[in-house]
C-alpha cells in the first residue's frame, strides 16, 4: 500500500487540506497505518512511536501523518466523541452541500452545451406536402405525405403501413411508448398539443402541483418513433376508403378547414366528454377534464376569494362566493374537494380576512348512498368520515336537477322510504364543479350511427382485441373512454353451436361445454369470472337433466353470462393498458410482416398471431385531504400521511417522461417548503 | 476515545453496513485503533496481533475490528490506488446521492409537518367592515376598518396613520419591504394580486422561465408589515379629504363598484402602460408588461408554429404565421426577439417540419439609428452583430405607421438625406409585439389634470422627495415609471434669490452663488452632474464679466441648467430605488412621530428630516442571444455564455423572495436538461 502513495500525490496535493478544510474533513490526526505484514521492509510506525505531540512536530515531511480528503467526519475528533449525533448530522449536511455543489456545477456545465444558434439550412418540403391532392368522396386535400416526411421519413418507411392514432391521452400515449421506432409510419391526430396526466388535475387547480408539471408534448412523445402530429379534431370517417376527416384549425382565428388523412390501422383513443345527464344550466359550471379547465378553475376559486375579502362585497354575496358546490362524488369531484379544503386550511387563510374561514363551505353531491361508491365499503366510509372531520357537506341520495348563475339546485331522496317525496335543496353556489361520469365525443357518436352492431350509449362497442364491432376487420380499433368491450355472446350463439356441437347431434354435451367454455373464455376474457365452475353452470341451464344443453338452454346461458359481465371501468388504467396492448399487437404484427406476405395471408385476422385483451387491474387511489386511500381486490388501505406518499409514489412512477417527474417531485418539495402560489392569473 | 465507545453504539448499529455498504463506505478493513495511554487498563490490540484472516475470525465480538459509517471512499483500498481519478469521482457522486437522499428526506420530513386540517374559529369581524359607512364628494362607502382588522390589528395599530400605496410592482413592493413591521396602517390597492419580475417576462414568452417563477402574491409580501390588500384600481383622489377613490370588481363578471380608501400619507406607485404613439390597428398587437400577456403570447407562438405545420395551410400563410415582427428596439422588444430566436433553434425545429426552419423570420422595427440606443455605442454594435448572425431582421430608422391583422405598415427614413421622400415596407405579421415606450395609466392622468403644476405629458411631476407638485406637502408621493422627478430651477429664482443674496446688492456674487449653488445640488441631485465646475459656470453666464450675476443672468444659468437635467429611465431599477427610498423615509419619520409631536411639529415636512432622492446607477444589462451586455457608466461588457450567466445571477440576486430564486434556478436548470416546454396552452 505504501509503495503507491506516490501515485496519490497530485490529486491529494489538489485537496490539500487548509486548517479549515482539515478541521471540517478529518476526525482527528490519523497515524500512519501499521506496516502490513507483505511489506516487510517498511518502517513500522505505530500510534505508540509517536507518545506526544511534541514529538510528532519533529518528525521530517515524510514522516508527517497523510491526512488523505475524505469526506469522514467534520469536527475534530475530540468534539465528535462527544457530540456523535451533531457529528453524523454535520456529516449528512456536508455530504448534503457537496453534493449539491458538484450536481449543480454538473448542470451548468451541461446546460453550457445546450445552447445553440439559429442555422437556417433550406430544406425543399416534397411538393406534395405543400399542395396535397384532393380526393375522397367529399373531395377534400388528402395528406398522403406529411410536412415533416423530409426529415423523418427514409425512403424505406414509405411503405410502412399507415398508423393513424386519433387522441393524445393515456391510450394513444401508451399505443406510442410501446411501438417499436420505424415500425409504422404513425400520425397522431389531437385537438391539444400535449398529454396530460389527468390523475393530477385535482392537484393543479389548487396549485398544489404546477400544469406545467402535468404535461409532455405530444410532439416529444412522436418523435422517437419518428411519428407525424396533426393539430385537429377527427369528425368523420371512410371506411371503404380508408380516410378519416379531420377538421384543423385555419389561420389564427376560430376558423377551420377539413382534410382526409388516409390509414391502414386506425386506433380511436378519443376519451369522452361529460356527461350532462340532461340537467340544464350546465354552461355554469367547470369541468375538469383538460389543464386549461383546471387553469380556469384555480382563477375562479382566486377571484371568489379575493371577491369576498373586499369589503364592498355583502355578507350574503360572500357567503355564495365561498360556497364551493362539487356534483359528483366519483374520484375526482371527491379529490378536487379535498385539495381545496387543504389549500383553505394551509395557504389560503393566513393570509385572508379571517372572516373568510368560517364562510367557506365544500359541499359535495352524490346521487348514491356513498362518496367513492366505486372503491370498497371501507374506504368509502374512511373518505366519508375524513370529510365530515374537515367539514365538508356530504349530500347523498341527491340528484342535481338545475343549476343556475348563483345556485344549485338538488332532488334529495330519502334512501329508507321510497315512496316519500323527494325533497328540494337549494345551494348558494359561487363555483360548481360538473364531474358525473361519462359521455361520447360527437366522433364516437358518429361512428356509432354509422355502424349496424352498436347499441352501447356511452362508448363504442370493440371485441376482445378491440376492433370496433361491425367495422372491416384488423383495420378500425377503439379503446380507453371511447370504447367499451363488447361482451354480447348471443351473437355468437350459432357460431359456438356449429363449432362445437361435435357429434352433430342437435345437443351440446359436458365435453363439449367445457371445449365451449375454454373458447368463450379465452375470446372474451371479461366472463372469467363469472366462467369459474363449469359443472355448476352446465347443471344450472340443463334444467331437463338429460345431461344436454339444447340449443334454447344453451341461448340462455350465453344471455345470462353476457348479463353478468360488467364492461371496464373509465380509467387511465385501463386506457393504459389498452394502449400497451394494441401496441404490443401492431409490434407483433409489424415482425410477421415478411412472413404474413411471404405466406400471401392478410394482416388483418388479429387472432391469427395474438391473444384477447385482458384487464388486470393494479388497485383503485384516491386523495382525501391529506391521506389517501387504496382499493386492491377486496384488500383495502386508508390512511394519513403515509399513505398520501404511497399514492404520490405511485402516480410520480406513473409518469410518462422523466421531465414531468423532477418537475412533480419539485412541486411538492415546493409546496412543502413555501405553500402554494396564491397569484391569480 | 473507547470509553465512550458504548455511546455511539446505537447510532453505529443503525448504520450497520452490510457487505455491500461495507465496500461502498469503507476503504479497507480497519484495525482497532491503539488503546490510548489514558486508558492503561485497556486490552491493546494492534495491527500485528492480527496476523492473519484465520485469526480474526476467532476474535469474540468484542474484538471485531469496528467499522464506523464514514463516507471516506467508495471502493477497496486497491482499486482507489489503482483509479484514483475514477475513485474521487465515485466519491464526488457518493456524496451527491448522500447529500441529495439527505436533502430530499429532510425535506419530506419537514413537509409532513405542512399539512393542517381544516379547523373552523369563527372571528366576528368588525361590524364596520361589513358594512362601511358611506361619505365624501360622491357618497361611496369608505374602507376604514378592514375586514381583515380583527386578525392583525392591535388596539395600537388603530392609531397608526394610514399608508395607502396604490400599485404592486416595483416601487410598491420596494416600500413594503422596507418597512418596519407595524408602524404604519398599510392598504396596497392593485388590480392584480401578485408582484411580477418584469425583466425576465421576455423569458416567460418561450417558456425559458415559467410564468409561476416570476411572481410573488402581494398578500404574502403584505403579511410582514401587517398590512392589507384590496384588489381594485385607483380611478379619482380627493386630497381635501384624503381619499383615494378605487374601482373594485363586483361578482364574478365584469361589473364594478366604487368606494374610498382614506389615507394619511398617499404613494403612487401604479406604473405605465404602453405608448401608442398614435399609430392606428394596436388592437392587433400583443404587449409586454404584465403576465397574462407573457402567457397569450407563448400560446400565440405555439399556435402559430402548429398552424405553420399543417399540410392545409397555404404556402403563403405559413410564411405570414412565421414572421413575427417587434416593434420597438429597447431592452424589452430586443430580449424578446432574441429569446424566440432561441427558443427556434435550440427546441422548436427540432420537432417541428423542417421546412418551417427556413420559413421563420424575426424582425425588429426601431425608429433610432440603432437598437438599445440608450445603452453604450460598443454594446448597440455587439447586439447588432449578434442580431445580424442570427438572421434577425433589423429595420432601423423605421417608424412603424399602421398595424393590421396580418401586416405592419413601416415608413423607413434615409438617415443620411433627411430630404428624401420616406420609403414605405409592408412587413407580412403573424405575430406583432409592441413595445415602444410609456404612456400615463388613467388614474395618473386624472391626477395630472386635476393638479395645477403639472407639465409633463407621460408621467406625474414630483420634486426631489419624491412628493407629488401641487398636492399638498407630505401627503402624496409618487415614483417610478409613474412620476417624473421635476427639475423646473426657474420656479425656485425668487426664493433662491432672496436667500442667497445675503448683502441684499440686487446681484450675487461668485460666494453667494457657490452658496447657491450647493443648495441646489442638494434639493436637486439630478443637476449634481452639471453644477460640477461652479466657476466656469459663474463665468459663463455672468457675460457682463463684472464678477456679479444678475436676476437675468441668473434666471438663464437656472433656466439651460433645468433643461440639461434628463430625467431618470421608466426602469426598474430606478422605481425599485425610489420604493427604498420612500421606505426609509418613512421608517425614520415613524420612530420621530412621538419626537415631533412632542415637539407640535407637523410630520409633513420631509425636508426637515431627511435628504432628496438621489438615483445611483448600477448599470444596464440586456440578454442577446445566448449571449448578454452590461453597461456601466461607459465601462461596458458584451459577451457569450459566461455573460449570459452573470445576467442571470443579477436578476437572481434581485428577487423578492427565496421562493422565486428556488424555482428561477430550477427553470434554467430544467431548460438545461429537457429544454423548453412546447405544450400550447
Amino acid at each position: 500500500m505504501m509503495m503507491i502513495r506516490p501515485r496519490l500525490q497530485p490529486i491529494q496535493s489538489f485537496f490539500r487540506p487548509t486548517p479549515l478544510t482539515r478541521s471540517l474533513f478529518t476526525s482527528r490526526p490519523r497515524p500512519r497505518s501499521p506496516p502490513l505484514t507483505f511489506l516487510p521492509n517498511a518502517r513500522p510506525l505505530t500510534r505508540t512511536s509517536i507518545p506526544n505531540s511534541s514529538t510528532r512536530t519533529t518528525l521530517t515531511s515524510n514522516q508527517i501523518p497523510r491526512r488523505r480528503f475524505h469526506v469522514r467526519s467534520i469536527p475534530s475528533s475530540a468534539f465528535a466523541h462527544k457530540y456523535p449525533v451533531t457529528t453524523i448530522c454535520l456529516r449528512l449536511v456536508l455530504s448534503t452541500v457537496v453534493g449539491l455543489s458538484v450536481l449543480t456545477a454538473a448542470i451548468l456545465f451541461h446546460d453550457a452545451f445546450t445552447y445553440s444558434e439559429r442555422h437556417v439550412d433550406r430544406v425543399p418540403a416534397n411538393p406534395l406536402s405543400l399542395h396535397p391532392r384532393t380526393g375522397g368522396k367529399k373531395n377534400l386535400p388528402i395528406l398522403e405525405v406529411n410536412l415533416d416526411s423530409e426529415q423523418v421519413e427514409k425512403q424505406a418507411m414509405k411503405d410502412k403501413p399507415r398508423l393513424v392514432i386519433i387522441g393524445g391521452g393515456w391510450g394513444a400515449v401508451a399505443v406510442i411508448q410501446s411501438l417499436p421506432a420505424e415500425a409504422y409510419n404513425v400520425t397522431l391526430i389531437s385537438p391539444s398539443t400535449y398529454f396530460a396526466f389527468t390523475p393530477l388535475l385535482p392537484s393543479a387547480c389548487v396549485g398544489t402541483v404546477e400544469a406545467r408539471s402535468l404535461v409532455e408534448p405530444l410532439r416529444k412523445l412522436i418523435a422517437r418513433v419518428r411519428g407525424h402530429f396533426l393539430l385537429g379534431a377527427a369528425v368523420d370517417l371512410d371506411m371503404a376508403e380508408r380516410l378519416v376527416e379531420v377538421e384543423v384549425p385555419k389561420d389564427q382565428g376560430d376558423g377551420t378547414t377539413r382534410c382526409y388523412v388516409p390509414y391502414d390501422k386506425l386506433i380511436i383513443a378519443i376519451g369522452s366528454t361529460s356527461n350532462d345527464h340532461g340537467v340544464k344550466g350546465l354552461e355554469h359550471c367547470f369541468q375538469l377534464k383538460t389543464i386549461p379547465d383546471a387553469q380556469a378553475i384555480r382563477r375562479r376559486i382566486m377571484t371568489n376569494l379575493e371577491l369576498a375579502s373586499l369589503p364592498t362585497t355583502t355578507p350574503e354575496d360572500r357567503k355564495r362566493l365561498l360556497s364551493f358546490v362539487v356534483c359528483g362524488g366519483g374520484p375526482t369531484g371527491v379529490e378536487f374537494a379535498a385539495e381545496l379544503v387543504d389549500m383553505m386550511a394551509e395557504d389560503v387563510l393566513k393570509y385572508y380576512p379571517r372572516v373568510l374561514e368560517s364562510e367557506v363551505r365544500v359541499s359535495v353531491v352524490q346521487s348514491r348512498d356513498h362518496i367513492l361508491n366505486t372503491y370498497s365499503e371501507k374506504i368509502s366510509q374512511y373518505a366519508e368520515k375524513r370529510f365530515a372531520r374537515n367539514e365538508v357537506d356530504l349530500i347523498t341520495n341527491a340528484r342535481v336537477s338545475e343549476v343556475t348563475a348563483d345556485k344549485v339546485i338538488v332532488t334529495i331522496k330519502d334512501p329508507n322510504d321510497k315512496n316519500a317525496k323527494p325533497k328540494t335543496l337549494e345551494i348558494d353556489s359561487g363555483f360548481t364543479l360538473w364531474s358525473t361520469g361519462i359521455a361520447m365525443q360527437p366522433f364516437t357518436k358518429r361512428l356509432v350511427e354509422m355502424l349496424p352492431n352498436q347499441y352501447h350509449s356511452k362508448a363504442v362497442e370493440v371485441d376482445s382485441y378491440l376492433r370496433v364491432e361491425g367495422a372491416p376487420k384488423g383495420t378500425v380499433y377503439a379503446m380507453g373512454d371511447a370504447a367499451t368491450v363488447h361482451t354480447n355472446l348471443i351473437n355468437d350463439l350459432m357460431t359456438l353451436w356449429d363449432k362445437y356441437d361435435k357429434d352433430k347431434d342437435g345437443t351440446i354435451n359436458y365435453d363439449e361445454w367445457q371445449e365451449m367454455a375454454a373458447s368463450i373464455k379465452k375470446k372474451y376474457p371479461l366472463t372469467g369470472k363469472h366462467i369459474g365452475k363449469m359443472r355448476d353452470i352446465f347443471d344450472q341451464y340443463d334444467k331437463d337433466h338429460d345431461q344436454k344443453l339444447s340449443l334454447n338452454e344453451c341461448a340462455e346461458l350465453l344471455q345470462n353470462l353476457s348479463s353478468k359481465v360488467t364492461s371496464y371501468p373509465a380509467t387511465a388504467q385501463v386506457a393504459a393498458q389498452q394502449g400497451k396492448y394494441l401496441g404490443g399487437m401492431l409490434t407483433k404484427l409489424s415482425k410477421q410482416y415478411k412472413v404474413l406476405r411471404a405466406n400471401d395471408m392478410p394482416d388483418l385476422d388479429d387472432e391469427m398471431y395474438y391473444e384477447p385483451f385482458s384487464y388486470r387491474h393494479l388497485g383503485s387511489l384516491a386523495y382525501i385531504g391529506n391521506s389517501a386511500v387504496f382499493d386492491y381486490e377486496g384488500w383495502s388501505l386508508a390512511g394519513g400521511l403515509l399513505a398520501m406518499y404511497a399514492w404520490r409514489s405511485i402516480y410520480w412512477s406513473e409518469q410518462t417522461s422523466m421531465r414531468t417527474r423532477m418537475l412533480l417531485m419539485l412541486d411538492w418539495v415546493k409546496r412543502g417548503i413555501f405553500g402554494r402560489d396564491l397569484s391569480k392569473f
